[in-house]
């Protein structure tokens, strides 16, 4: 936690749930990032965290956009980003969404299937696209699963398709999985990547974009390599495949940029011990899965937490939220200490709170709204 | 789907994704509830559904509210709800919130540990309170874990507890878990139930509550008992342990009142084939996992879909939210089929999505807003 977020946090009454953002760190990772990759462009995810104050900061510094929606992609605009500096990174879009970005000036869309090619030539007559590749994710505490890329073969076609159609076909791009802590998983990526450009350009096709994807990670409670580590491995494994003719290269993080400078300042509702689980105490926080801890599910990311100011020896909790909802609990499997003291009404602070928390809060579930949001 | 959703839906331009709600269809399900157990005060979960329209419509016709937050008080207060008709029925509360609704005139409190008891004495001097057991979920599609409810003991000792501290020991609770489809779960706990009426007689205390709690089914895909054998079981069971000494019963039903009364209007953003999945089409939809379909969560609930207006012969389909979440998938593992020619802007029903989806609908992830809610 910075000192600016534990200052706000010490200095009075604030109403829990609550996520406080400290815009200061957010830059200061967008520098690192940039210092790491400084031959990438930056499109910085706007799912991790669209609010505004992030927005506007991050395009002060010169950043790019990655939108998942057409209200991501107003969201920029209203920040006042230019349009040539948004992608519409999702492959699958509506119609509309595609005609009205197109419509805005945004002229960089990604497809990994033949039905969005046709969506987008119909609706972004001209446009640049991007073909999705479907690689390894080996690495990542939160893949994304087959839902989305297709094959190196499947991507050539669909390129020189998306030539016939009348579009601009611009590149490749790759996702690793979001929190991916390895570098092999892009190493390998990068040669499918290269593949499809050596391919298309027997074909009479020039790619000009690698889009080397998000899925940078932060730390929580185990350490993860320096985001140095990942832009040399990367430039590495780009010049191995591309010698000296490199491809426009661009990098979509989200959580790197903003989970790191984020807390989320919540209460204990209540702790008790249970007779069948008499070795550890349930603890029950005011925020919990449905309350923007989505990424506990299946206790998949793992937040460093703790309870200032409470002193003693821990003792072994069970976390779970306010909810009735059964599935409403954050961690059972994973081992969690604080303090035996711990008590109703005491706060507990949840770190690198600052990516896919807010947004995914739901707006309502049994009573309890999203928590609050301070940008500072 | 009743005929007052088919005739809305087919009369003009609806955006999607929304959900509409036909109230009489609620009025209905409440009536064959009153009539399948007559002797039981029914308290509607507001959980499942809190929208304004469902609680006046409920309030009209007598139903009682078992609330689960401060903030789904205010809201059946704010449809004119008496609050001696209301159970705060979570046994995790913050202070806070006991003593605002004891304020407020509510008198009757769900607890389970030691913890919880302390709060309420402390908050709610001399209200009434009953102490949730931990029973079989055998049968349910949506179990409630371990996360509430005590041994038949430990409620034993905590009631005579909350006697000495001068609350009043009304009774006891359970939860089958939710969409419950046997009997027997019922049939069990009842009988656990009454051992601690009868150990509580034995050391002076009458209590007089037995909460049957929810759990109550919805017809899905598969069929269910119908509410009468419900009722049937649960009358049998209580009068096999009780006789003539019939205590008051409550139920809780949420799902049973609200789920067939709503229907998810929504839109196909893109129906392709992938390589890999070439046996089946991937369909993604305007809304998932994170716009209000978290029971889709483990494959758990398994709704009933339709494309109204398509002919020609069904293929197999993998069913996907529209965001980037690599986790919004819906069903893969349950064969689900639709029209072989859908395709993008085609409209999907997702049918007896009244209850569980609104309020766990995301406040905008992915830049996705909730569904929009219309009540007939």
């Amino acid at each position: 936690m910075t000192p600016k977020l534990a200052r706000f946090i010490d200095s009075g009454v604030l109403a829990t749930p609550a996520i406080v953002i400290d815009l200061d760190r957010i830059a200061a990772n967008f520098g690192a990032l940039r210092e790491a990759l400084p031959d990438a462009a930056i499109y910085y995810a706007v799912k991790a965290n669209p609010a505004a104050p992030v927005l506007d900061r991050l395009l002060g510094l010169g950043s790019r956009f990655d939108a998942a929606s057409i209200e991501e992609i107003r969201a920029c605009l209203a920040v006042g980003a230019a349009p040539s500096a948004i992608s519409f990174g999702n492959t699958v879009k509506k119609s509309s969404a595609i005609a009205e970005a197109f419509a805005s000036g945004v002229d960089l869309f990604a497809f990994d299937s033949d039905e969005e090619l046709a969506k987008i030539a119909a609706a972004a007559p001209g446009a640049k696209v991007y073909c999705r590749l479907a690689v390894s994710q080996d690495g990542a505490d939160w893949p994304l699963s087959r839902k989305f890329g297709t094959t190196g073969a499947h991507a050539r076609d669909l390129l020189i398709t998306a030539r016939d159609l009348g579009l601009i076909p611009h590149g490749v791009s790759f996702h690793v999985g979001s929190q991916q802590t390895g570098v092999g998983a892009y190493q390998t990526a990068i040669g499918q990547a290269a593949m499809v450009f050596s391919d298309l350009r027997a074909r009479g096709i020039d790619l000009r974009l690698l889009n080397l994807g998000g899925g940078f990670p932060t730390r929580y409670r185990d350490d993860i390599p320096a985001i140095g580590t990942f832009g040399d491995a990367i430039m590495t494994s780009v010049r191995a495949h591309f010698g000296n003719d490199l491809p426009d290269l661009l990098i979509e993080p989200g959580r790197a940029v903003v989970a790191d400078a984020g807390v989320a300042v919540t209460e204990v509702v209540l702790a008790c011990t249970r007779r069948e689980d008499s070795d550890r105490r349930w603890v029950y926080l005011d925020i919990g899965r449905f309350g923007g801890l989505a990424e506990t599910e299946g206790e998949a990311i793992k937040y460093a937490i703790t309870a200032p100011g409470l002193t003693g020896p821990d003792a072994p909790a069970i976390l779970a939220g306010p909810s009735c909802d059964g599935v409403d609990v954050m961690y059972r499997d994973t081992p969690y200490h604080l303090p035996a003291s711990l008590k109703s009404g005491d706060r507990i602070l949840i770190h690198d709170t600052g990516a896919y928390v807010t947004s995914y809060a739901s707006q309502g579930f049994n009573g309890f709204l999203p928590p609050q949001e301070h940008y500072l």
